[in-house]
């Protein structure tokens, strides 16, 4: 296992977190009422290490790879929309780059591993590995040391921002496949299970992209090491390899990652299975609408925090997810508490 | 009925909702990606009847009042933290103010039934109609006068207010007892049902609340003439009959209204009850954790935004939720088309 992943070690502190509850039932409101919001304060909390901390700078990345899978004709759009919705991000007009700047949410696209080539302009992050992956239905999608490449990218990026909440979304046609196959392999699931219509397959579209990924997954598990590592290079992509990266370089800074949905959550799985202390670091944000993603957040024991029916990736459910958590955060450290307040605690 | 609550008509209307649903699938996204965000923006354009639309002034009201019941000792704290709490949301020390103050929502506290007076303040509405209500064990919580001038008062603020998205709250030791009373005698559901513990009432007090209340929805329910309005009258509060108000005042300037949580959505039960085409322009924000508010909303057929296991109250759920509607009609106005940025649709 890589170093810097080995080095995530659990942010359990039975004594932080008194200090953490005490300033909670000392702040204007009956204890405990604030909910799931007083769960993310200390969740956020143990992570930073610190019971005086508070959320300035959040920053989301949109991490973009194409999928050598698509030539299976088993996507709804032509995988040149990779590209095309990198620049839509890019220049502020996708559904995740309208809702980070209302958020005031420092936003990029990240461009790991699309097919096509980019001028520089500002939004954009080139740390391209590879020009798209290859077909995993033929042979492993990546190299290992092309996987290894992408999760350093992702871990140098989160280890290198100045953000104290980051968010991880994903874009990459052909990517809800990957995602399946993964947590196929992963947990050891049927894809007839694991698979659903992503961003819209349907009837014969859908029944072609579950057997694609039925015979892909067959083919790699006789192969497969059993390591989560050697299914992200067999099946996985490589934005979903810097998701994971990401996740890695942010907890190593002691900063929590809110992840997107059923793709980002893919990544997550993968985070956690090559080192399960960076469970703690991670924010799931919103069941998706994808039929599997509620089923693995169950498996996990995890509860997300918004069930709003998304399906659309880029980190729009993060951004929602985001502001809830900022918000738990502020009431942490801008509410009176019953002393400077002058309000009278319960009747005991 | 009074005149201005039988006026708000129904916001169907095939011919805008086409409209708008175009709108949404010409924005950079699979068609309904954005899940209930894309039925937000929906709900949105039709209550404001019209299609080019935007969020610009988001504000949120608490109504604060004080409840006679109190006298029968079965709150666990006592009732000057109505008014002590007043303040603190005046100064911005409350868990609402703090998390309005973040959200860029506009925000103040109306005094409309507290016991104390109050000082001139900012962030403080002084519209008293009567200094806490009776005690509804005994007699009728207050008069018809006094009830008629209490939505009225919230008619006026709606009205009045430059808001085009209104946010409602209460602060009120003991309305969650008004609240379960109301919805015992609106729903005709037992009171063993309704009454829960509150800001945490437990053990003998909460044996206690669940008597008194059950006594007292026993002895109006031999008077009452059937309508909202005399059950708001004899159970209610002061603060439910202004958000009921208010919600007709929004609705008058087809303005909709988030509401918070369990008692605040005894308003909307009462104002729903007056006039069945108001549930139109209410958004309710949240399942509280107190019991019976989840089975209300299932009983309504009503799917809440958000389930974060809240039970302040204040207007805090409400906030979370006018963030998500916020960001959804972000999407609607400011997306790039297919069109606009070069981005290929769907093979067909």
């Amino acid at each position: 296992m890589l170093d810097y992943i080995s080095s995530i070690a659990s942010v359990a502190d039975k004594n932080l977190e008194k200090q953490v509850v005490n300033r909670l039932n000392d702040l204007t409101k009956p204890q405990g009422s604030l909910g799931r919001l007083e769960e993310f304060v200390l969740r956020y909390c143990l992570c930073r290490g610190s019971a005086q901390v508070a959320i300035h700078n959040m920053a989301l990345l949109t991490f973009a790879g194409d999928h050598g899978i698509t030539a299976e004709n088993i996507t709804p759009y032509p995988s040149d929309v990779t590209a095309q919705m990198v620049l839509n991000m890019a220049h502020g007009g996708a559904a995740v780059s309208v809702m980070c700047a209302k958020a005031g949410i420092e936003y990029a696209v990240v461009d790991i591993g699309v097919k096509t080539g980019f001028a520089d302009m500002p939004g954009l992050i080139k740390r391209k590995v590879r020009s798209g992956t290859d077909n995993f239905l033929r042979q492993a999608a990546m190299t290992a040391d092309e996987c290894e490449k992408a999760i350093r990218t992702g871990y140098e990026l989160g280890a290198g921002s100045p953000a104290d909440l980051m968010g991880a979304g994903e874009m990459g046609i052909g990517n809800t496949s990957c995602a399946s196959a993964l947590y196929s392999l992963l947990l050891d699931m049927d894809t007839e299970t694991t698979v659903g219509p992503g961003t819209g397959s349907a009837g014969a579209l859908l029944e072609k992209k579950k057997a694609v990924i039925a015979q892909a997954v067959s083919m790699h598990s006789k192969e497969w090491d059993g390591s989560a590592f050697d299914a992200l290079r067999r099946v996985g992509g490589l934005e979903i390899a810097g998701i994971a990266g990401l996740i890695f370089g942010c907890a190593s800074r002691r900063i929590p990652v809110v992840v997107d949905g059923f793709i980002a959550s893919s990544a997550a799985c993968v985070a956690i299975r090559m080192n399960p202390h960076v469970k703690d670091y991670i924010f799931f944000s919103h069941v998706s609408y994808e039929t599997f993603h509620a089923a693995y957040l169950q498996n996990e024991g995890i509860r997300p925090i918004l069930s709003l029916d998304m399906r659309l990736g880029e980190g729009t459910g993060a951004v929602l997810a985001m502001q809830i958590i900022a918000q738990a955060m502020e009431c942490y450290t801008k509410m009176a508490t019953f002393g400077s307040a002058g309000v009278a605690g319960k009747i005991e």
